[in-house]
């Protein structure tokens, strides 16, 4: 069993002025999906989930009514149950917790440790302008592909992009001890409009990051089910004294990491 | 397994101006509590936590050491490990949610239904006057008494009272489909300065109440070995046509119940 939780709160995970600026379903959806990609990161299939809700008096219980749909919904196309749940007056924010449990099965659980030097760095689907587009709303986790990397044994690493690509592979450096050379180029980018700095830094993105054994490479690749989900190797792990992400070349990356994910503010 | 989630809002469920008029330790210990005190009515015991946070600008890293550290100390003395967590940024509130796990063997499970006409309603320690007191912020989570209880085959319905006892004595109502003849008279009251409404109504008081088959009254009292903690027979579950607790004559009690528990609203 796995455990994580993850938080949605007005005027910073979504729009929330004026009222409904971001449906009420959406904001719903989108909670229970981070919390699905933090299992999905971690090889496991999710199971229950609880929910907690503050909200403030200009949110009613029409509003909390299609909240839970959209949580409802989403639960049902991932076969989780909710199992329970607390509401609370909140004087100003709407601030909601989801708490979700998964299985897996030991020797497939992934974490951010285990990326080797030598091990080629794969990013599932595109990067960058999450708010711009909508994809921080509509995304789809990630928890069918992580659970496939887990059982088939591809993985050594593995996080799933909320923060930022940077910042999220420097975590898998951190986790796993190495450095990382980073391809900005190959970065897949959610469209046109998305400059190599953004596809790194902008965050909410929802896709699974990990290192994969060169040995195992091709046949990963070939064996990749999950025909409309981008695949792609956009770095290598290194030995390196330091936990650091550079270019290919070893050199710092041509433009500044955000620190951090900043969302809305 | 079982699991509970419940959440602790500044300005609802604690004084937030001036800033630290409560202790941040405390405000940390009473989301813990309160959660303890959800697995105590189960008859369950805690394991495990996840903790989510949301912070508003004017309150630091220091305020949220305290806080976690009040809620670390508690959770040693209880036995619960924090396994998780997560922190993000609020607007204007503080509102923090915790999610417990806990472990029963299944039939001692205890639910609000269960109470049996015929049924001695009883209830641990005193009520009222929970804010004024400070209680609601140093009471002792009822995990044990809960347990013991439950593995004792004593408990008939219990429930945490955490909005009142007469509300929450209503819920066991409704759940077991009962009514209870309730002597407010008995009631254990927290001071001489509580009113017999307010120790119903006040809300805040953490303790258990649960239904006991007149049979094993007797032995109940004897073998109770909570020596610091009162036990006392407060009513009697009866047949009734729709759930509701009445004085012991079985009219109105006299005065009006509060519509749930307001917190500090």
């Amino acid at each position: 069993v796995v455990l994580a939780v993850d938080q949605i709160v007005g005027g910073r995970h979504y729009v929330d002025e004026p009222l409904d600026a971001t449906p009420a379903e959406q904001v719903g959806r989108k909670l229970l999906a981070r919390n699905l990609s933090d299992i999905a990161a971690m090889g496991a299939r999710p199971s229950f989930g609880l929910v907690a809700v503050a909200l403030p008096p200009n949110r009613d219980v029409d509003w909390l009514n299609r909240f839970l749909d959209g949580i409802l919904a989403l639960a049902r196309e991932f076969g989780v149950a909710i199992v329970g749940g607390d509401l609370a007056a909140a004087p100003h924010d709407q601030v909601a917790s989801l708490t979700i449990l998964g299985e897996v099965t030991r020797g497939n659980l992934c974490r951010r440790q285990g990326a080797q030097p030598g091990d080629l760095f794969y990013v599932t689907g595109a990067f960058g302008g999450a708010f711009e587009s909508g994809h921080h709303l509509t995304f789809q986790p990630r928890c069918a592909e992580g659970a496939w990397l887990a059982q088939n044994g591809y993985v050594h690493g593995m996080i799933d992009v909320s923060d930022g690509l940077w910042l999220d592979a420097l975590r898998i450096c951190r986790a796993s001890a190495v450095g990382l050379r980073l391809d900005p180029d190959r970065v897949p980018r959610r469209s046109r409009g998305v400059s190599a700095a953004e596809a790194l830094s902008d965050g909410e993105d929802y896709e699974l990051a990990f290192g994969v054994p060169p040995a195992l490479a091709q046949e990963l690749e070939h064996a990749w089910p999950f025909a409309g989900v981008p695949l792609k190797a956009v770095g290598e792990f290194t030995a390196a004294e330091r936990p650091e992400v550079t270019g290919m070349d070893g050199e710092p990356l041509p433009f500044d990491r955000r620190p951090g994910f900043d969302h809305l503010a």
